[in-house]
């Protein structure tokens, strides 16, 4: 009875919020080191992230080969690292089945190194993660900044992450589960920030083209590139927010239903 | 002027549809060997599909390394075939800007070795490659048949096909896009399968648990399982569908905002 009664103690005594962190640069990039920072503010913190750079692995996740979670110290700081050879979404999945002992209240993914606005979610690692957060019942947010550079400065972006996530933790017994959260933070300085505009993903698209080379041996490979194109005019969108100075705020579904579409198709005599 | 008309009458006598096949099993898999044989009675098809198994690889794209792409012959079939170390939505990308010389009036792919009803799709290559013809704006279609088997028995799903996709060429001029259907096909006789029913993805999802294992060298390693749990009781989803003999068809759309969340969001004082 006696160490029941001080077993809650404890409790009572790290009754901070558990925060898993996970990213899609890597588990090195200065991105998810900003955001552990301001993290390790907010709650206790648990990193559970890819050993390498994994841009655009979307929601993949690793069926047909084995995957690595193996702890790490790579800072100071207080928060207890795994690194794995998976993808974001895997690593969301091993955080809550083999790492953590208890749900976490709240996942944060990032910060990305580059937008992650309109239809950029799809393709991104960082999103996906925050994504399969929310399939699990975890409040989940995806920062992203507007600066695809290495040494972005991430000061601003910090400010604004801490505002946010310090927000949802306070809310987090009332909050609509699913629920997650894409934010993107314009790469420029905190004092031009306008503040913060809630709205909806961007109808927007890669134009795609392949730089085509041939290989030392002869063989003709290509690399995928692209331009970004918005065909939104909407002054609701991602990207309005982001084109004046605003950080993006765009709460996300898995659910892919085509709602609209659904009487539409029910009329359909499919054998006429 | 005499040579243009001799075009415009070729044009006209080469006037079928423009057919575009992938998966996520890879090339030689028996479920995209069957849509191609479906496919080649209903237009002039071009197949660009991945050279080894991409399954559980969502939207991944490939960014960091290079891609391939060489045609193939691999049976006796009138199509055009590509195969790529790609991921299906690359394979959709090097096909839209790389190998045809105009927009494919169909996207199928598939038919996959395996459900991608409810939470499925978002893991899918087959349905991530569906969405990213839509994204291209190619009415776009995602066959499943439900038995992971490499030799499952594809007649019924043949058959379906066939109806679904005709339907989809017959009404190509008048469909709203992005249009992009998740079609999956109870692994059933055909003789007992109650016909087609549309409605929603339902509210489902996989409760992961790792198999851990210790490789020769000592190291600890893991593999992804799990097992899929239907929280929905709506008769009106896809898991209804299939669990009750029909074909289920589910339409479908990459804009993830959820727009119920969206005025609750303006509500929120961040910096309070």
């Amino acid at each position: 009875m006696v160490k029941f009664f001080l077993m809650m103690k404890m409790d009572r005594k790290i009754d901070k919020p558990l925060i898993l962190v996970t990213n899609d640069d890597g588990i090195t990039a200065p991105g998810i080191r900003a955001l552990i920072e301001v993290m390790n503010r907010l709650g206790e913190v648990v990193v559970v992230a890819p050993e390498s750079a994994m841009s655009g692995k979307g929601h993949a996740i690793t069926i047909n080969s084995t995957l690595y979670c193996d702890e790490v110290k790579i800072d100071d700081g207080p928060q207890r690292e795994f690194k794995s050879n998976g993808t974001p979404v895997d690593c969301v999945k091993l955080a809550v089945d083999q790492v953590l002992h208890r749900k976490p209240d709240l996942l944060v993914s990032g910060i990305n190194h580059g937008s992650n606005s309109s239809i950029n979610i799809i393709y991104s690692g960082t999103m996906s993660a925050a994504v399969e957060g929310g399939i699990e019942g975890i409040p989940s947010i995806g920062f992203s900044l507007t600066d695809y550079k290495w040494d972005a400065d991430f000061t601003a972006a910090k400010h604004y992450v801490e505002i946010i996530a310090k927000k949802v933790l306070e809310s987090r017994e009332h909050l609509p589960l699913p629920f997650i959260l894409n934010v993107n933070i314009p790469a420029i300085p905190l004092e031009q920030i306008r503040g913060i505009m809630v709205g909806r993903q961007a109808n927007a698209k890669w134009i795609e083209s392949f730089d085509k080379r041939v290989n030392p041996h002869g063989r003709e490979y290509c690399w995928l590139t692209g331009e970004f194109v918005n065909f939104d005019q909407g002054t609701d969108t991602d990207e309005y927010a982001l084109e004046n100075g605003y950080v993006s705020v765009v709460p996300i579904s898995f659910d892919m239903t085509a709602y609209h579409l659904i009487d539409r198709l029910k009329k359909w005599n499919f054998h006429e």
